[in-house]
């Protein structure tokens, strides 16, 4: 990947996605199920744009959605409708009534509460809504508490006992059609032995709606794969497919995976050019055109990227803190590392940033956000163009 | 203020702000200063709405501003160019050539590298750039670690020596002018005692280069005086602006002071409707419409805002985490807080959200950002309109 180029061509800050990157993992996590019906469902929330989501969307994919919007933009993409599934612990009533009109796939739900709501307007509607359930087995994924999502103390899901009531309650309701079982305990799972212990609870319990007519046929395992940032163990799709295969036997089910972060986390960089350079006491800093705006996950989970800075300066290596314009002690991506002296317009290559870095932009400090490229067949293009000011004040010029 | 009719008017979440509590605030923080020439410069990150500046400019405000973008809706809204600051550690040379062009007040410059590319362009366009430099005095502010920014560990400003060298170097080329000079040790200021040293060491500067010929006119204080989030010390104005005359006996300088917060944040709230309750093990979750993508404070810095909830279910209050649709763990207003029971539609209000809450939204999850409001003589009108689908896919729509 020439970055020299793509910012040279496209200005910076920049995001870069490698859609061959893409491929390959979508590709691999596929296989990987091979021998059982499967439906890999791309996660929109780690990286929504719409060129993004159609690439996946012609390898076969489906989208898991976690707002209406997501759920339009999955569809505009080109997505098939019978494998988007909405997701989410708080589907507001327009959300539930216009997925039920768009037809996908069924809903993820994620409260009693939810589940009579989604019953209440499929019945205004004249429609059944096909639903899943999302159970919270329990278990420690081990990861970091923000993007954990397992336990009971977590917002999301429902506990066994709760999930059985609502299968008996969504059977014995003519406006709902209990189709499916999920859960997820986690992002970024690096150990196997959490989602297999989580895998096995959740068939179980599928056998015993099996017994009482309830019959699941998606069985949705959620995401959570992880990806190498720096020095993580990972977890390879064949051993994550078979352990959660080797809970299966007996059950005839489509397995529905919804990896996210794993699709297209190490496909991404994020480009950002040297602005100066300076020593304030013993810390040297160097300030970049790229900010927390832009990239928030090392100020807001304290998270690791790679750092490769492009230089022709032949200055010596030493510890510096790479930060960005924005007016807060807390707009840096890395803290005490070695850099190269570096020069006004020097590249900054920010590795991983292919998930979570744009969808999560913002404009804090009327910054317009990046522009995002895509890379494919050695070709370059635009799939997002920068922002510009216009665009910042657009909802709001009107009212002045 | 009726937030129940506001939100059935607007719907929810929204952002409802009470201009007069603004114009309150800053009569009082200028009427402080009263004896002394004075700037007062609204800090326009917290709060970048075209309408809120417009509503500092007719109170007779200047604008600090951090980026181009800040620039621009200043004098959009009205600002007198010669009250815009154009301060930030990473300003572009675009940034640099367009606030020359624009002919603000001044520059504020936080490196020397930055005051050399400054000169440059200045020699470039034939102007002669007025700045002022931030020092950085060394001051333990006493705030959180993200928003204190006068220690060397900080990337801002530059120590007493370095700043020296660079007036030095500025009162000797025909491109610079250096008429200010500015720090600011912090956000969220609740001791006197910091603020006061700050300004006498500043001060010293002042004299000193005076004495060599240096004639600085703008004495730059920065903002950072605190509001009451819950029972924080807060600084009175008149204490303040007491505690930085008296460090300047004898100097003829115009005070400039850069509040934003101080402003406009007990001046804001952001509504948001109860969609869910449900309780897994023993946690009980309320679940609003609102998310961290609409005010990120809680999860970035944990930062506490009152809450308060307009119920007329009759139900048992107990304790409960107030927490937002988004897919994330991190995704929460405030954890364990005593809550009374709610019916679906009540109305929650997240008070002290009128800083630092939408500038700093996003779009995660393909969430379309907040409308905004304003309350002024006992009418309310929109100032920035709820963004659609079509708003968030606008710049990539085109390229599918």
């Amino acid at each position: 990947m020439n970055f020299k180029k793509l910012a040279d061509k496209y200005g910076t800050p920049l995001y870069v996605y490698d859609f061959h990157h893409f491929e390959n993992q979508f590709n691999e996590l596929k296989n990987a199920f091979k021998g059982r019906k499967s439906i890999i469902s791309y996660a929109v929330k780690a990286n929504s744009n719409l060129s993004v989501i159609k690439k996946f969307a012609t390898l076969g994919s489906g989208a898991d959605c976690v707002s209406i919007g997501e759920v339009k933009r999955a569809l505009m993409a080109g997505v098939d409708r019978y494998k988007v599934i909405f997701s989410g612990v708080g589907k507001r009533d327009d959300e539930i009534e216009e997925a039920l009109k768009l037809d996908i796939l069924m809903i993820n739900v994620e409260s009693e509460a939810e589940l009579n709501r989604v019953a209440d307007i499929a019945e205004k509607l004249g429609v059944v809504a096909r639903i899943s359930i999302r159970v919270n087995p329990n278990i420690d994924p081990k990861t970091h508490p923000y993007i954990s999502t397992g336990l009971h103390e977590n917002k999301f899901g429902v506990d066994i006992d709760t999930a059985k009531k609502m299968y008996l309650f969504a059977k014995n309701n003519s406006s709902l059609n209990p189709v499916g079982i999920h859960f997820h305990i986690g992002s970024q799972l690096t150990e196997l032995e959490p989602i297999k212990e989580a895998s096995q609870i959740v068939a179980d319990l599928v056998r015993s709606l099996k017994a009482i007519n309830i019959d699941i046929k998606f069985f949705d395992v959620g995401g959570g794969l992880g990806i190498k940032y720096k020095d993580e163990e990972t977890i390879k799709p064949y051993d994550y497919a078979q352990a959660i295969l080797s809970t299966l036997s007996g059950l005839d089910v489509t397995i529905v995976c919804e990896p996210g972060r794993f699709l297209v986390g190490n496909g991404g960089w994020f480009l950002t050019s040297v602005l100066y350079e300076k020593v304030n006491g013993d810390k040297r800093f160097v300030i970049v055109d790229g900010a927390m705006n832009d990239l928030i996950r090392p100020s807001l989970y304290n998270a690791y990227h790679k750092i490769e800075v492009i230089t022709d300066k032949n200055g010596e290596i030493s510890k510096a803190n790479l930060v960005g314009p924005i007016c807060e002690s807390g707009d840096f991506f890395a803290k005490d590392i070695e850099l190269p002296s570096t020069n006004h317009g020097d590249l900054v290559v920010i590795h991983s940033a292919g998930a979570y870095g744009f969808t999560m932009s913002s404009n804090y400090n009327t910054r317009p956000r990046a522009a995002e490229i895509a890379v494919e067949n050695g070709e370059d293009r635009i799939i997002r163009r920068r922002e510009t000011f216009e665009d910042l004040i657009a909802c709001e010029v009107d009212y002045l």
